[in-house]
């Protein structure tokens, strides 16, 4: 993550993350959660903040899940026990109806149906519909890894966000892909990017730390990329989000070209249609994809891990240009951060402690989050 | 394409693209290639003038590939009468030995295993080691459209030309990616984009009509991004490519994944290691992954076609910024193009039709050109 999102060192609060988790356990069953349900689901924003990833853990979306499940089913609102089924399905293909549960513990049953299918036949495919947000992609992705598989999760809704290059209207989301690829001695490929210049959370968290939009993150609000340093604007009409690349000339077109393709797996091919025609409510009605492939179907594994080491290796260890200390990989900084984190405990915004402590209090909760 | 790499009207001359494709199949017919494989290389090379898509049509890849069929099979050169063969496979997976031979005509064989494997079981997938250039990837995953599929296709070699974000050192192809969708009435979304900032073929046509690189396309020797206009240095040690993105700030980080996911598909799950452990050759060794999935595996093709057409329509009909005249989605502009040049004939530099009377000349063939 770029240095402007940190949480400033004076802002601080360094939590123990088991704590943490069992905090935000007791608020999941508190909404009406399974047992196992909740436990999945702190665990997906869990491994979002042990990574670094806290656009994606409880810091940003936990508030916005206790809305919404306070809401029922329609549109906006979460089902707290969503009835989950299979509405078609081939040998290597299933459709899901998520049935408005949330997407952190209904997405991990469709990549087990992926894994089950590729088990027998090689490769497993899976779309959700009517589901609700996902958390981390890669949470989902690395479920591939202990079974010696390369896992794919895509995801896209109705949340608009991102213009399409050279347009001056919202059509996409920040749709977002994350592949993980597993090696043998080296931390595992892990791939996760949202298709705009920034993913969304990432503003708010942006708004919360006080960091600038840098050069083509942002457009005004007809459509023109802002190609100086702003603040983001109050009111998100003021501004529209730009593919990655930012501008025609700088790839903007491949930006929008991959969020085209993370709509079509996981919002067309699940049968809710283009996310432009759902109605437009922020983390509401959304659908995925999940798809693994065996290794062992192609090569051994064991030379497949090898091979994967020794490419891991060499990009790590690419010189770097002058003024920057190293070269990394997709998944290296985050796997360094989890075992960081994991001793010195993770670093919180105090007005994120703060809500925590609230809630505690509103809903009359019996959790004890642990400074380090 | 951007307005820059076009054949500026001075130096066109404009031929019927079906006596570009006899001429076309001659040459390969005289590099030693079967009559079905020399067919459908020319095919494969006339699709890709026809889109638009010149870089990876006959005026860049085929008077390379001539050279190298002259070399035999190793290293650089191509087996024109390759022994493909599958060295393993399960019922969604096979990885194929390409001995050497043109990717043109090995890669549409491999595309057609991952096609029955789905038709059988609802999703194929074939990574092919040992193969050579395949043009235009579009061509590949455009297969799978008459059978109602998905298709993908990704490939990488050991013709190193991209930094790693912040490196200072190349460690990547230029590993390109396409998906092909079909929808209903709309012409079908194509998605083909190379993973640095421009396809490596752009770039000799840039030096053919005397285009410049924009900011971030290319880096100095010592891996700086060049963030001015300059024109491509003559050299190819005096300037390496950036991943799509271009910039750390602008996402080239995610140009850079992307290309490192290409890689572990085609090179590493085929068995060929990192690319930047191969002999540094230029269209040398690649390896390819070809992946189809049914659209019935998850829903009725009907309806996925009808949602296609709204959501390609609505993209097409998004409200353009001041200065540009409409929005496009993947696979439009190229859909329109192939109209107009099946009509108009196809715009070639006179130094391409001249290097096609020379070899004319040379091999003594038997064709005529026909000027429109």
């Amino acid at each position: 993550m770029l240095e402007r999102f940190l949480v400033p060192k004076e802002d601080q609060i360094l939590i123990e993350s088991e704590s943490m988790t069992q905090a935000t356990k007791q608020i999941f069953l508190k909404m009406g959660l399974s047992e196992d349900d909740a436990q999945l689901s702190s665990e997906v924003l869990m491994t979002s903040d042990l990574r670094g990833c806290e656009s994606h853990g409880v810091s940003n979306m936990l508030p916005i899940y206790v809305d919404r499940f306070g809401e029922g089913a329609k549109d906006l609102g979460i089902n707290p026990t969503p009835n989950f089924r299979i509405t078609r399905e081939s040998p290597t293909t299933a459709n899901i109806d998520g049935d408005d549960g949330l997407g952190l513990h209904v997405l991990p049953k469709a990549m087990e149906i992926a894994i089950e299918k590729a088990e027998k036949y090689g490769s497993g495919s899976v779309a959700v519909h009517n589901s609700r947000h996902i958390g981390m992609l890669a949470y989902h992705s690395m479920m591939a890894l202990e079974h010696d598989m390369i896992g794919l999760t895509m995801t896209a809704g109705n949340s608009m966000a991102m213009v399409p290059t050279h347009g001056a209207e919202k059509r996409l989301s920040t749709n977002p892909w994350a592949y993980a690829v597993p090696a043998d001695k080296e931390p595992p490929f892990v791939f996760d990017v949202a298709t705009t210049q920034v993913a969304g959370n990432k503003l708010s968290l942006a708004k919360r730390v006080g960091a600038k939009m840098d050069s083509a993150w942002i457009t005004d609000s007809k459509g023109n990329p802002i190609l100086n340093e702003v603040d983001l604007p109050d009111d998100r009409e003021d501004y529209m989000m730009l593919p990655f690349g930012g501008t025609r000339e700088n790839g903007s077109h491949k930006g929008y070209g991959y969020a085209a393709v993370a709509e079509i797996f996981s919002d067309i091919l699940s049968g809710m249609g283009p996310g432009f025609l759902m109605p437009p409510n922020t983390y509401g009605e959304m659908g995925h994809f999940v798809q693994v492939i065996i290794i062992d179907g192609f090569i051994d594994v064991d030379k497949f891990k090898k091979d994967m080491d020794l490419f891991l290796k060499g990009l790590a260890e690419t010189k770097p240009i002058d003024g920057q200390e190293r070269v990394v990989y997709a998944g290296l900084p985050e796997f360094e951060e989890t075992q960081i984190r994991l001793k010195e405990g993770i670093p919180y915004h105090y007005k994120v402690i703060d809500w925590f402590e609230n809630i505690k209090a509103e809903l009359n909760l019996d959790f004890d989050l642990k400074k380090m």
